[in-house]
């Protein structure tokens, strides 16, 4: 019999990162409908980063959360509706707003050494019936012993499954694989992949976790999303249909959906350019790179040096503060 | 010790197919001298059809043969000059120019079952002094034994190394690593891999097929190739350099050639659309997809059941004729 995957399609949160947050219900209810038709199972559905991410740090969404997930909910016939929560952007009162609107599923979200600040909100989502899932982000950050000791974390708050996330797109399939079979084998819920295509390997990645032990993992249609993108949904559908996998989906409906549904409303051609190539390279959050860009041309360094170091220091979101430093460090370094 | 990897790009061959065939002899001498500049061991040049390409049935090229190699030869400093040649579309003659005009390597490009048309090429160009390499396309329609078979025929020709071929973008990390070393294992010259990004896995099936033995492998400046394009050299070089491999490639110099040099005189972006991914899902050529849209038309059927039914019967180029023959069948089988 072949083996269950379960696509969670994010065409509709991360997909958000690369139209500026600026598709409207109208135009989400219109993608909802179709991959719902397609046999999505579950859809994810929010600003890019998340419940409460509308505003002026991460960018203003063109309508409300509440009004995304009204207008999505009321045209799902079978796909789950679902929703992405970073503690510290969304809060607990987002989460009851989410369940009372129609979400089925969150996941919650935190740096991958940070599932501590999880545990309430995956506690709460348990109370509102919802399916709660842990989201360990910048996986690529930490050897596979500390996520381990993470995922387990989340297991204990009583999550339903435990994704490995990268979010920089700085894995390559080794990467993945250790990290998957490590996490597998010390948790008794689902595993879950979340790739970005920054090197190239979203596809390929994804297939190496899926190898690996991974049962669910996430697509975008298009591989619309943040820096280079996600996995393309239809691409993911085609191949574990030609690998012997059941997704649920209609490979031509997907097709469809992807070319003329979303398409027709994207505002760049999702592809892997110098900026992304170098965030994959150096393994740094895509919010860093503006600033880095500023302090490369003020210091007259390579970004990608900057890049790079961030990388090697393991800065993390909220530390945009070092990038300066950095900048300096290198242009002083240039100059001995 | 870190492993060496060859890397030809053919961004002035296959990305010619992303352009129509337009580039201009003035356009390849500046690509080309950053590609040199950037370290690349071997740049292929001509139509994307190799020598001779250049016709009413494969586009006309915007300059002739002998007018892009002399162009490139001149600003070649440490970068061997290569081309390809299709046996029936290019002629011992094309080779015999090609070396006058400084190409060193030679990759002879037969179907994978049919190395034997490639004898005479190989043998002219070793008496030519170039490097001469076998190139089975369309490695995805026979099984690794055949490859085998195939890959000795071109070594006793006296090939320098053989390449296995994923013309169509329809191999998985699974199906290269089988075929891969399988031939690795039979041959004593070097193994090559050519990727198509049809099932967003050329990167993935280019690093499967490393680990597999092959050493030579193949790339294109942002992706530029036929359909879905080519593994993009600068991603290749980024995720060789993770993994510790040594390719001799600065990897600022050439993610500069892609975004400066390269993108600028793009035609379109480099994605995988409804019509790529269909045509790796498949696994039949690029040139059936127009006749196949113009008989889905015709007969009222999905194109997709064309092109997968063409791909189940093995249709190889030159069989265009039975496009409309599927069509007609799937239209009769429809009204039953």
């Amino acid at each position: 019999m072949a083996k269950k995957i379960r696509i969670i399609d994010s065409t509709l949160r991360d997909g958000m990162h690369a139209v500026s947050h600026q598709f409207t219900p109208e135009e989400m209810a219109e993608i909802a409908a179709g991959l719902d038709a397609a046999g999505i199972d579950t859809l994810e559905v929010s600003h890019g980063d998340g419940l409460g991410g509308s505003s002026y740090n991460y960018g203003f969404a063109a309508a409300k959360d509440e009004d995304y997930l009204k207008a999505v909910s009321q045209v799902l016939k079978n796909s789950k509706l679902g929703v992405l929560l970073l503690p510290g952007i969304g809060t607990a009162h987002d989460l009851e707003m989410a369940a009372k609107f129609g979400a089925k599923v969150v996941r919650v979200a935190t740096h991958c050494t940070e599932a501590d600040i999880g545990e309430q909100h995956i506690k709460i989502a348990k109370e509102l019936g919802m399916e709660a899932i842990g989201f360990l982000m910048m996986s690529h950050m930490v050897p596979p012993e500390k996520l381990v000791e993470q995922a387990k974390l989340f297991e204990s708050y009583g999550a339903d499954a435990v994704y490995v996330t990268d979010s920089a797109g700085a894995m390559t399939p080794y990467d993945v694989k250790k990290r998957i079979e490590a996490v597998k084998d010390a948790i008794s819920v689902p595993v879950g992949f979340h790739a970005h295509n920054n090197l190239g390997l979203a596809i390929g990645n994804t297939l190496a976790a899926i190898e690996a032990g991974a049962t669910y993992v996430d697509g975008t249609t298009r591989g619309l999303g943040a820096g280079a993108g996600n996995s393309q949904t239809e691409i993911l559908v085609a191949v574990l249909a030609k690998l012997g996998y059941e997704t649920g989906v209609d490979l031509y409906k997907i097709m469809d959906v992807a070319e003329e549904l979303v398409a027709p409303k994207m505002r760049r051609p999702q592809i892997v350019d110098k900026a992304a190539l170098s965030l994959g390279y150096a393994g740094v959050y895509g919010s860093f790179l503006l600033h880095a860009m500023r302090a490369a041309e003020k210091f007259k360094v390579d970004v990608r040096d900057i890049l790079i170091e961030l990388g090697r220091l393991k800065t993390v979101g909220g530390q945009e503060d070092m990038i300066v430093d950095v900048a300096y460090e290198l242009s002083k370094a240039k100059k001995q």
